[in-house]
Parts: C-alpha cells; sequence; structure tokens
C-alpha cells in the first residue's frame, strides 16, 4: 500500500508530518509519501536528525500551499500545484491508494469533488468526525459539517455511509445507527427528521432510532446521524465544554494548599480523565462518498495523532471501504425511490 | 403581586412545590396561590408541619393532573380542570400575575398558545433556558425547543424577546445577542441563518454576529439566537456530557487510596465545580411572545429551585416584558418588511 500525506496541513506542519510519519514508517510494511515543498519538509527531517528512507518514506515536492484562511473552492481551483491538490491527484491517477490532511477541510472536501469525484448514486459526500465517549469507544459522527442543509436521502446515505466504515476500519460489529432528534418517539422532529427515520427504518442498517443528545455523551449508538449543522454544533460544543471544564477544574484544583494537595494525589486519575477526551487517541476520520480513500486529521494534529492517523487508516484501504460504499448505492436508490 | 404557581407539575410535586413556596413567602411581600388537587397540595403541606397562610399563601383547587406522558395539545384540549389550564386561565382573567409551572412543557406551551394567545405581531413564541457558564453568569437561550423548524423572522423575534428578558430580568445591559451558526463570517450558515443574520444587524440589538458553539460555554453572548431544534441539541448535549464526566470523575477519583484521599481533600473544590452547572441557581425560565408571564422550570426541580424561581420571576411582572415585547413589534415588522 502507497499510503499518502500532506506536509503542509495544520497547525504543527511540516514537523509533526515528518515525525510522525517516521513513527508510524517502523510499525507498517507500507510505503508512505509526505507531499508539499520540499525543502521545508527536508529541513523537518534535518530537525529531527533523520531523511527520507528510500523505498520507504519519500517526499513528493509540491510548489504552493492551501492555508485554513484560502476559500476552499478557489484555493482548489487556483492552486494546482498545491499538496492537497496534488495529493487528491496522484490518488485519482492511481498513484497512492490513501490521501491523510490536516489542511483546510472545506478544501480537502472541494477537492474531493472535483478531483476524485462523488460515487455515483451518492448525493453528498459527507465531513465525519470521531466523538469520543467518556469510559467507552467512541462514537462515528456524520455529517460535521460538509452539508449544512440537508434532504432526507442525504441521511440515509450518511447512516449507510458510517455504518460501513465503522464495522470495517472502526471494527464494530453491526453498528447501531441512531438519528439525532428532539425527541425519542418516531413522530418527532422536523420535515427532514421524519422522513429521514422512514428511510433508515427500512434500511437494512442496525437503525436504532432517534436519539436526543443527551444520549450522545454515553455512546447510545455507534453512528450519529445528523445533518451538518447540528454536527458542527455537537462538535464543536463538545470542544469547547470540555475546554471551558479542564480551565475551571484546573484553577479550582489549585486553588489553597488543601486542594493542591488533594490535586497531587489524584493527578494519574485526572490524566485519564483528559485522556478519555482526547481526539489525538483516535486518528483521523474519513471524507465519505467521494471515489477514493481520503482521512481528515484535526488542525491540531500532532506527531502523535500523525501515527494513529497513519496506523488507524490503513483497514479504509485493505477493507475496500470506496467499494463497498458504491455496491450499497442500489440499496439506497430502491428504499428512496419507494418512498416517493 | 399575586403568583400562581402549578402544585401538580415536576417530578417532586407537590412536596417540593409546597417547601419552595413556603421558603420564598417569607422572603416577598406577594400572596402566591398553588394550583392543583387540594388534598394532595395539604398532604404535602402536612408533611412539613405547614398549612397554607391566610392572605399570603392559598390552595386552589384543580382536579386534574396533565402528565409528561400526555399529548399536549390534546391534554390542554381535554383537561379543562387541570392545573396548568386552570392556572393560565387565571392569568388570562387578571386574577394572577405569573403562571409557574414544572409539568409537560408541551402543554405549557400549548396553553399559552390557545388560552393567552400570541402577542399580535410574534409569529412564533418560544420556550427559552438558561444556559449555565462555568465560572460566569448564564446566558439565555431562544429558542430551546418549541420551534424546530423556524424563518428568519422567528429567529429575529427570538433576539428582541430574548434580549428585552435578559435586561429587564436577567438585569444585564445591553446584552450581547449571538447567533449559532456554523462559522463566525456573515457569509457561513443556512439559507436560514443568513438571512437571519441579515435581519439581526438591522435591529437595535446590541447583535455580536454569528456564535460557534464552541464559544457558548465560555460565555460569548448573553442571547444565544437559535431554532428550537439546535436549541434542543445544545442544551439536552450540555446536560449529557456534564452527566456523563461527573459519573466518570466520581469512579476515577474513588479508584485506589491515594486518590480517595486527594478526593477528599479537594471535596469542596469539586462541590463548588459541581455547582457551577447547578441549573437550580437560576430558576426557571420564560415562554416567551404570549400574552401574559409564564415561567417553567425544570422537571426535576426540588424546594430550593422552586423557591429561586418564584424570586427570580417577579422582575418578569414588575418590569412589564410581557408589554415591553409587544410594543417592540413594530420594529419587528420594520425590519422583515424593508428585507423582501
Amino acid at each position: 500500500m502507497r499510503i499518502l500525506i500532506d506536509g503542509m496541513g495544520g497547525d504543527n506542519a511540516p514537523q509533526a508530518i515528518v515525525d510522525g510519519v517516521l513513527d508510524a514508517a517502523r510499525r507498517i510494511p507500507h510505503t508512505i509519501g509526505i507531499v508539499g515543498r520540499e525543502d521545508e519538509i527536508l529541513q523537518a527531517f534535518a530537525n529531527s536528525g533523520k531523511a527520507p528512507i528510500p523505498g520507504k518514506v519519500a517526499v513528493i515536492h509540491a510548489s504552493e500551499v492551501i492555508s485554513n484562511h484560502d476559500a476552499p473552492v478557489r484555493a482548489v481551483r487556483t492552486k494546482k500545484d498545491s499538496s492537497i491538490v496534488k495529493g487528491l491527484n496522484m490518488v485519482k491517477a492511481g498513484e497512492a491508494d490513501l490521501f491523510i490532511s490536516a489542511g483546510n477541510t472545506g478544501a480537502i472536501m472541494a477537492g474531493g469533488l472535483f478531483i476524485l469525484g462523488r460515487i455515483q448514486g451518492i448525493d453528498r459526500p459527507a465531513i465525519t468526525a470521531i466523538h469520543p465517549i467518556m469510559g467507552g469507544s467512541p462514537s462515528f459522527l456524520v455529517d460535521a459539517g460538509a452539508n449544512a442543509e440537508c434532504k432526507p436521502n442525504n441521511l440515509l446515505e450518511f447512516g449507510i455511509m458510517g455504518s460501513i466504515y465503522m464495522e470495517r476500519v472502526l471494527g464494530v460489529e453491526n453498528p447501531r445507527v441512531g438519528l439525532v432528534n428532539n425527541g425519542t418517539e418516531e413522530t418527532k422532529g422536523t420535515s427532514l427528521t421524519k422522513v429521514a427515520y422512514d428511510l433508515l427504518s427500512k434500511s437494512n442498517l442496525n437503525f436504532v432510532g432517534n436519539v436526543e443528545a443527551r444520549d450522545l455523551p454515553a455512546g447510545i449508538c455507534d453512528v450519529i446521524v445528523c445533518d451538518g449543522f447540528v454536527g458542527n454544533v455537537i462538535l464543536k460544543y463538545m470542544e469547547g465544554f470540555a475546554m471551558s471544564l479542564f480551565k475551571l477544574l484546573k484553577s479550582k484544583l489549585t486553588e489553597g494548599s488543601r486542594a493542591k494537595l488533594g490535586a497531587a494525589l489524584m493527578k494519574d486519575k485526572l490524566m485519564d480523565l483528559a485522556q478519555a477526551m482526547d481526539y489525538t487517541e483516535y486518528g483521523g476520520a474519513p471524507i465519505l462518498g467521494v471515489k477514493g480513500p481520503v482521512v481528515k486529521m484535526h488542525g491540531s494534529a500532532d506527531a502523535k495523532a500523525v501515527r494513529n492517523t497513519i496506523l488507524k487508516a490503513i483497514p479504509f484501504v485493505e477493507n475496500n471501504v470506496v467499494e463497498t460504499i458504491q455496491n450499497s448505492v442500489l440499496e439506497i436508490e430502491e428504499i428512496v425511490s419507494s418512498d416517493d
């Protein structure tokens, strides 16, 4: 397998990318290419006292960089020699089997659509996210923000694509698919969720019905289906809440000598707790519905997150997720047409 | 002022209602009526070794109860002698100045609409909620679930009504109004939020623009404007996340003798933290847009929450919130018509 990673994407690029790649390369038999500005990437190797490894870790030059400030569609159209555009073109040309990036999410999504194209029959590809569960295995959220406005068939597609990825890549058998709604009863919701409920019920998925946001943090389902606006709210709220809480916890627990001593005694446990919310454990999350394996990492990915993302993305290719989604399209069409 | 409270609503009724009323009555010059099944309410007085206080605390009999399992609209239409219907009718008849209930939210909303009626010019009354801010003063969320599907003018109404309540009842001068969106840029969002942004910008509100869910827990704005589907997701997610976290915190911090000792030393600080998330501090939240002051308490309200809700609701009446909303309708109409 030839894994390709964007050397320029994310807050800590290219250093974290290079260090994560070197760490991953020791553990897997596959080749890894780093695409981006050759001089900057080689400098990052040098900073770590390393160099590319012939036949194992290579650098592929791309002269341009799409930043987080670039307008996605325009950037993909104009920066033809950017790491994102070049990386996706290599996947399309069959020169790489998987593309990973911590760069501009919108540009990765737009590039996936323009360069790789939608899987025929998938109306709206989705950005996904790993939703950590405290004290349990993570859930998988589709859509995490690509499609702020959806039609019911899009939510069905999200459920099917999410279920396939959860089963084949994250190793959860017969994953429980839940539809985010404002009540658990079948009759609850908007014109969107009511019809989506009906479509998901007719599918072969392990559809557990409507789920309320209250039950998501405890892991009520494995695949969380919602439109991209709601998905964005859930993920960002979680991040913001955890951040506020740890900040307050830290200030409270260091007020006064009694609490300070207490905090010192509990340090290991508090670290466990922080780790339970640590996204870097889980690696990245895929763009689903485009014709090729593409994985998005968090912009703040460090070397450990880069390594984990590479290692955990391998079954995305090995277990033929893209082909399996392609094969599910007929089922989607049948369900949607039976509902008309 | 004649305050009226539903004696039958909530998980701890009527005992928590009676105890909370007695506690509040000692602190304010106003009369408080408790509406509901007289025998059950008098039994609750007896349980606490107390009795109604002539001229101060009275019981008004209502023979029926709307439970949380009742379908709201049907319940309001058929249970004419329920505490909710009777309470709202008394407000309409001018026999009470304020109605408070911890009962079936949908029924309180439906009853508010059918019995009191919408304020003319307010298209969609809203359920609101107090959104706690760790280490800061709370935000106020409109809509918390009444209107899962909204039009842009509804979001403008939510902003205006929320701002008036925040200023007049919660005492925040010139409250910052934020629109929940999937990015802070003006161009971000759905067909709903883009037009709502435009309307809110044209208002006299202290509109701080789009806010991301990530920044809500830190208190980026005083009035959080969103449709009822998103509002429901935010509030329920917050509840669920806090619950999961405290559960995990508790189990982690009592693993092993070292951590147990540490936890004992930090007990006060951990209690402070839990209190920072405690909704009972803040009392209830109003239904806004109906022709009369109606306040909804959390279903799990205890005596302390009942007392706080009564005390904190007084400015809702004293500061003429309903009339002020009514007077703002002209502004809403001008903004909306200028946008057509």
